[in-house]
C-alpha cells in the first residue's frame, strides 16, 4: 500500500515536469577562460553597452569568439579521425545518457598523473552494477576546484611548454576495455583531456573516436552527482563542419 | 487494474531514462548562418585540418566567432535592461520548463507581419488548458522553413535596411497579457526577433526583461512539437556578463 502511494506520489511529481534536480556541469566562460597555448585566445568583444539613440533605450550586445576545444566542451570523432562525424552530425539521441561517475579523488591525491584503470571500472561495477548502455562515464579527479587558474589547471610553472603539464586522466587499457565491453556514448575528463599530455600519440583519443563516441573534456561540478542514477545532457552547438564544441553540459536525477 | 498497469509501465519505461522523444529545436550554424546586419558576420576559421606531425594522426580544430544574438539563441534580460541578469547569472532550473506551442501559421498565411494577440492565448488555453507555471511560450509561424536563405526570413529585398523587414512576431499586448496574468519563464519566436523590425522602440523585448524572463528567437522544428506536453530545455553558453548565447535549445516529451 506504501509502495503503490510512493508511485503515486512520484508520477504526479513527474507530471509537474520539472520537480528534478539540475546539476550544471560547466564552468563559465570569461575573461579567466584557459585555452590550450596552440590556440587562440577567447575573445570576448563588446559591440554595443550604452544608451542606443536609435531605440531610445539600454542595450547590450557582445561578440565572442573562441576555439571549439575550450572549457567545458565535447571533442567530436571527426577532430582526430578522418572521414567521422563533425559536430553538427551527431543526433541529440546520442548526446543524453545516464552518467557514471569514477571518483578517483583519493588516488589523485597520492598520485597527481593518476590515470583511470580497469580496476575502477570494475570496482564501480561491483558496487553500483553494471555500467548501463548509452552511458557517458567520466573521471572525477577533483581537478575543476582547479579552474580557472592556468597554473593549477595544467600543473605546471611552464604555461608556454605542453610537454610539462601534468594532469590525472584515461588509460588507453581502461578506455579500450570500457569501449569494448560495454555500450557507451562518452568517455570524459574533469582535465583539459582524455589523454595525458606527456603522451605523444593521444591513443585515448583515437580510440575512442574509432568508435564513433565523443570526449568530454573540462566538465565541472561533478561533486554534486551521484555516481549513478542521473541523466547527462551534452547539447554541443550545432557548428557545421566543427570538430567539437563548448557546450552547456547539465545533468538531472529524480527527487523522489 | 488496466490503469494501474499502465502506471507500472509508464514508471518502468522512466526508469530506462532514455526513452523519451528528442526533438531538436536549433538551427545548424555554419556558413550560411544568418547575423543581422549590425553585427559582425559569423567567423568559422579552420584552425588545424590535415595531417598533425608532432602526434602523427589526423587532426581537425577550428575557431568560430559570432555575435550572441545569432541564430537559434537567447536574450538575457541584460540585453536591454541595464542592471538585470546577464546570461551567465540565469541558473539552469530558469531555462527548464514546459512548452507552449502556439501555431499560428494559418494566420501568417494570410498576413505575413502577423502579431500574436491575446485571443491566440485565449484560444490555446480553451483547447488545452491554462498555461502552465514556469512554460516558455513559443509562436510557431511557420517561419523557420524559410532558413537559411536571408531574403526569406526577413522577408525583403534590401538586407541592409532593417525597416523594410516583414516577419510575424508578439504583439505588445500579448507579451503584457501572459506576463501579467501567467508565470513564464521564456517568451519566444521562430522568426529573428520578438519584436516587430517595423517598430521602434521594441517594447515587446523591453516588456519581457523588465519581469526578468528571456527571449527565444529562431527557434527551429516546432512542427515537430505538440502543442502542450513536452519539456524544452534551452542551455545557453555561460558567457560571462553576455548579454545572451547562441543555444542548441531542445525538447523532450514522454513516449508513454
Amino acid at each position: 500500500m506504501v509502495y503503490l502511494v510512493l508511485v503515486f506520489v512520484c508520477l504526479f511529481v513527474y507530471s509537474l515536469q520539472l520537480d528534478f534536480e539540475v546539476i550544471d556541469l560547466s564552468h563559465t566562460i570569461g575573461p579567466t577562460t584557459i585555452s590550450l597555448p596552440i590556440n587562440p585566445a577567447f575573445n570576448f568583444t563588446v559591440l554595443e553597452r550604452n544608451f542606443n539613440e536609435r531605440y531610445r533605450i539600454w542595450i547590450e550586445g557582445n561578440w565572442f569568439g573562441m576555439s571549439e576545444h575550450t572549457l567545458t566542451h565535447v571533442d567530436a570523432p571527426a577532430h582526430m579521425s578522418m572521414g567521422k562525424e563533425h559536430i553538427h552530425e551527431i543526433p541529440l539521441e546520442k548526446l543524453i545518457g545516464p552518467v557514471v561517475v569514477l571518483d578517483v579523488k583519493r588516488k589523485v591525491a597520492m598520485v597527481q598523473e593518476y590515470g583511470v584503470s580497469i580496476k575502477d571500472l570494475f570496482d564501480w561495477e561491483r558496487q553500483f552494477g553494471r555500467i548501463p548502455n548509452g552511458a557517458a562515464v567520466i573521471m572525477n579527479s577533483g581537478w575543476d576546484r582547479r579552474y580557472p587558474h592556468p597554473y593549477a589547471v595544467f600543473n605546471t610553472r611552464n604555461i608556454s611548454d605542453i610537454n610539462t603539464y601534468r594532469v590525472p586522466s584515461w588509460t588507453f587499457q581502461a578506455a579500450d576495455w570500457l569501449l569494448t565491453n560495454r555500450r557507451v556514448i562518452a568517455i570524459g575528463v574533469d582535465t583539459p583531456s582524455v589523454d595525458f599530455f606527456t603522451g605523444k600519440t593521444l591513443p585515448v583519443h583515437r580510440r575512442i573516436f574509432r568508435d564513433s563516441v565523443i570526449a568530454l573534456e573540462g566538465v565541472a561540478n561533478l561533486d554534486s552527482l551521484p555516481p549513478h542514477g542521473a541523466t547527462i545532457y551534452i547539447p554541443a552547438l550545432k557548428l557545421y563542419q566543427g570538430s567539437g564544441s563548448p557546450t552547456r553540459i547539465f545533468a538531472t536525477f529524480p527527487k523522489c
